[in-house]
């Protein structure tokens, strides 16, 4: 793995990663069509013969292709994120996560590239019912479109590792949080907060248990599965990891960590019920033992996480001006 | 279920559903777009004042919206079957599987049809460790870029249920067998037994073990379930059913019936190797409890509908032509 290519590269844990694999002495390809990547974040990277952008969309193929020339592993990390909303445009799921991730797969074939690492989700286990969640959980139900999308790119990814001899690491994510995050629920508090501090609107009944994973340590544990090689020593040279922390908090914690950072006591508004909204899952825990058993562990508890999410927001209010993105 | 649609109308199990529902009283508008179904299958059903033709393509969001309008249920057979040559153009089974079942949806959601049976694949289960594989076992790894496809189109449907109140009723199938089969290992052995009936070229070693249903018990099965509402009974409304028989056989036992059958004692060369190709499961097995806890039961043993497609296929020597589909 020494030209990766990183699709999503603007993005949050995009950005992140195109910064580690430089710094490993690594050269990198970033591709992004800017639809939720910020520019800036690549600022450091752009400063380096090590990286070359190529700014572009997962549905143009000739031009992926082309992109992709030389390279010899890709982390197919762009899609459309947007959960919550997938129900107002559900083709948004299929032509950004199904489609794309079609296109990263035909433009390896076409360049010969073989190793791909892909962000899922912990969502596509829809609704668990063992906790904390191994890899090898049935999962009978999808309660989202996004989680469907990413089991469609999944099993997309999984039948070319067998029928092309591709390398595939699949990784179901938890909620990632740290520097560069721009999506989710402290980033959504946060900005409410700043808009008023006196009070805070929490979707559901703050009962909602969720697990985050420091976006270093995420990093972390896809390189070090990726250079140990463990698809390669795979019976199908697909290698499926559950990537989170072996702790999980309700919605209610997390606002405490974020007031008592802030020294702020808004009035809580709960909009009700155990789901934040249609298709939430009202608790993700994995189980990460497969990917501990490799040696890999956090750095970071969810509160220290959230601590440091925080800390970048107030530095980078900038974040929620998205009026340019480039 | 009074007025019925059904994608796929013109194919093998399209078309035989077509006139069972007919027989039972049903209105029916059959859409198809002859990429492989066959014009003289609905000879019967074009003559019933309950029958519609409507030819199209599910890649026609329009055409498909406009012709579905009226309709209470769905039956979504449309599929590319091509299992064994998905390499060769992996495109064809995002297009004609994965999209169409998109576009299926969205045509049922523009037009207020909430209920969709789909003809889904025991192969989502890739390589099963337990057998006979049961509905809520683990799939880890997608052999064929189809099964990745049928799995893309559950996991679509099951968000759809989710999301926007549908019902569904995910069949998977173990081969089906019977009149207007023109498709699979049966076919293809009789087709080589007309032009040379001294020898017959097996794909792997002949001990692949696979179950085969009787195409008129498959249309019973999901028609049963379907007038019980199960769907409407789960939590989910998502039901997921294996539809097979409580038997398997190897690919040298159905050698030997057909042999039988038609008196033949052809030379058989084995191309070798536990699968018939890249891809193939080397043996799929269903648990058929569920389906059979409902009260449903088969009538034909895997060697009877075995019996009953050659008897067909000798009768309807025309299917092998393929000059003319229409």
């Amino acid at each position: 793995m020494k030209n990766v290519f990183v699709t999503g590269a603007a993005g949050f844990i995009g950005s992140n990663l195109v910064d580690r694999l430089i710094a490993g002495g690594q050269t990198v390809i970033g591709w992004d069509n800017f639809s939720t990547g910020r520019k800036k974040f690549l600022d450091g990277a752009l400063a380096s013969p090590k990286f070359k952008f190529v700014e572009g969309d997962d549905l143009d193929l000739p031009a992926l292709t082309q992109a992709m020339a030389g390279c010899d592993a890709v982390f197919h990390l762009a899609a459309n994120a947007d959960v919550r909303f997938g129900l107002e445009h559900p083709g948004k799921d299929l032509q950004q996560n199904t489609i794309a991730t079609f296109n990263v797969l035909e433009a390896m074939r076409a360049s010969g590239v073989k190793t791909i690492a892909f962000a899922s989700t912990g969502s596509v286990y829809g609704e668990a019912e063992i906790f904390p969640t191994p890899e090898n959980h049935p999962f009978p139900v999808q309660t989202s479109l996004y989680a469907s999308a990413k089991l469609a790119g999944e099993a997309m990814i999984s039948s070319y590792c067998e029928g092309y001899g591709f390398e595939g690491y699949l990784f179901r994510f938890v909620s990632i949080l740290g520097e560069r995050y721009t999506h989710g629920h402290v980033f959504d508090f946060y900005k409410q907060l700043l808009e008023h501090p006196e009070f805070l609107k929490v979707l559901g009944d703050g009962t909602q248990r969720k697990s985050y994973l420091y976006v270093q340590d995420c990093l972390a544990a896809m390189l070090h599965v990726m250079n140990l090689g463990m698809a390669k020593k795979a019976k199908h040279r697909a290698e499926i990891y559950n990537l989170g922390t072996d702790e999980y908090v309700q919605v209610n914690d997390s606002i405490r960590y974020i007031c008592a950072t802030l020294g702020l006591k808004p009035k809580l508004e709960y909009t009700g019920g155990n789901k934040g909204w249609l298709g939430d899952n009202p608790f993700i825990f994995l189980d990460t033992q497969k990917i501990r058993a490799t040696g890999w562990k956090t750095t970071l508890t969810i509160e220290q996480g959230i601590g440091r999410t925080l800390q970048w927001l107030q530095q980078n209010r900038w974040v929620y001006d998205t009026s340019s993105r480039k």
